[in-house]
């Protein structure tokens, strides 16, 4: 039987799962990131990983990869959570495992590639994916494939500015960055500083540690100062999903991350804030959570493959 | 010699192009849009234009057509300024001409495709374009293909919403759509709103009906007024620019259209309020003016015969 191999490189961990060539996982497993001198042995443990699971390298039609930052044509133009810049992880484990089937994509988008393979957004060509993790990631697939974007900034959408009148900084050096309001640690900066306004009642108590989870559970159960920060969360993402959609117009728009674990309690607040544009041609796009998790990456990297 | 006919329909009159196979404009003419009973005479009166101008269409390999309405697969979803819903375009001019190779676009997609063929972006593969006229129209084009969009609203770009503090009304139904603000007619409605308001002052003196060239002409003399107009048109422009940078990353946006006519002063004023956006990856996007007027849609036309 052939395989594909569908590789998910995150700062922590690398995810790394074996495929037959319908699509199906069938087995799945993890090896440490090695950030040691810039991530240079990763690719030689993820080879070294493959031969002591005995993976027979013949039998493996392609290699699929997400990678944490931009990526153009196989290189990855930076990866600073690892120590990568202007790697070309394409030609380098190529060499390795001497094939040269393999496909590199942001970690963004190749798990919005993986909902189109196998998740919520399955059978659909043309979705966006906006991921609430710690920061905000997103991809946009047109056609079945993720748009990279000329400096491999397609998808961006974390840093699209959607706060003006009291922005907060974001990483990336703009103020008031999506992800500055509706990624974990925005949440969590918008409950702390309205909690220290005492303009709103909370019954939480330890307001400088709030966890995003926390801050959820709380405005399900009616908690007034819960209920302002999510409240502008989806406000912010309502806008986010208005504006993909007036520029990509998908047909799906499909929100994963630790953060849409939240579920309908969240997506019911962004579709309605969504209805409030009123352009004709874009009320009927459809807005739902992920469903494949943390296995999303691996889905996403081996449906380059299949689908190259 | 064989021929692409490329054919741009308004909702005055119907431009059309015979080029070349290399994509060289050879003739053009325009005749005008009939209307009469939601347009349904159009297709038949441009297939009599081209036997009266003696074109041999057994050497037309294909036609290219930019409508102004939203498109998918051929069909016209809707042309509100000519009559047309769900009109299969496609399928009706190729049983009149006995050939099936027969292309429909958005008329602004296909302004933007045209200006990939042979204008501002020639040779570049992926780019956004923004139409400003009367109204505000885009297009996005990712590797050659233009962007249609589940409902056929890819690059609607002039209804982004960008004005949150004092929006004015759009014909969309939302409030404060870039329309609103940069098009000519927001143009026009800014500048009174604010002459009345008395707060700034301007040495024009029809103030209830400036026309967009004036009040650029006078805001490149220093006229206050003019200039508070025109600066928040860079805005919210730039606005727009750095939101589609973070969703498609194209590697250049092209603006035409009449509001384009004020050339470098404008796109310096947009550059301008780009840069204001951080975020590293699309610092670099070229911002220019379109270069092949009114032609353009003709150009994109044939393009989408030639590139298909």
């Amino acid at each position: 039987m052939n395989h594909i191999i569908g590789i998910d490189i995150g700062g922590t961990s690398v995810k790394i799962g074996l495929f037959d060539t319908e699509g199906n996982m069938t087995k799945k497993w993890s090896i440490f990131t090695n950030k040691e001198d810039n991530g240079k042995y990763i690719m030689k443990e993820i080879y070294q990983s493959l031969i002591n699971k005995k993976i027979d390298l013949e039998k493996v039609v392609g290699y699929g990869f997400g990678v944490p930052g931009p990526v153009v044509n196989g290189t990855v133009l930076q990866a600073v959570n690892i120590g990568w810049y202007n790697y070309d992880l394409a030609l380098e484990f190529s060499q390795l495992v001497s094939n040269s089937n393999v496909h590199v994509g942001n970690d963004a988008n190749v798990a919005a590639l993986g909902e189109v393979f196998k998740g919520a957004a399955k059978g659909k060509k043309d979705i966006a994916m906006i991921t609430l993790g710690t920061g905000i990631g997103g991809g946009i697939i047109i056609d079945g494939h993720s748009i990279e974007g000329v400096f491999g900034a397609g998808g961006e959408l974390g840093h699209i500015v959607v706060e003006f009148d009291h922005p907060r900084q974001c990483n990336c050096g703009s103020l008031g960055c999506l992800e500055t309001i509706a990624s974990a640690t925005g949440i969590k900066s918008e409950f702390k500083e309205l909690a220290h306004s005492g303009k709103y009642h909370t019954f939480l108590t330890n307001i400088d540690k709030p966890s995003a989870k926390k801050i959820f559970d709380a405005a399900m159960r009616g908690d007034e100062l819960s209920n302002v920060v999510i409240d502008k969360v989806a406000y912010a993402l309502g806008y986010a999903c208005h504006m993909v959609s007036l520029v990509v117009n998908p047909e799906v728009i499909v929100f994963g991350g630790g953060v849409s674990r939240a579920g309908e309690f969240l997506f019911e607040k962004i579709r309605k804030e969504f209805k409030e544009y009123k352009f004709y041609a874009v009320q009927n796009t459809i807005i739902v959570g992920a469903e494949l998790g943390n296995d999303a990456g691996m889905y996403g990297a081996a449906y380059m493959v299949s689908n190259a």
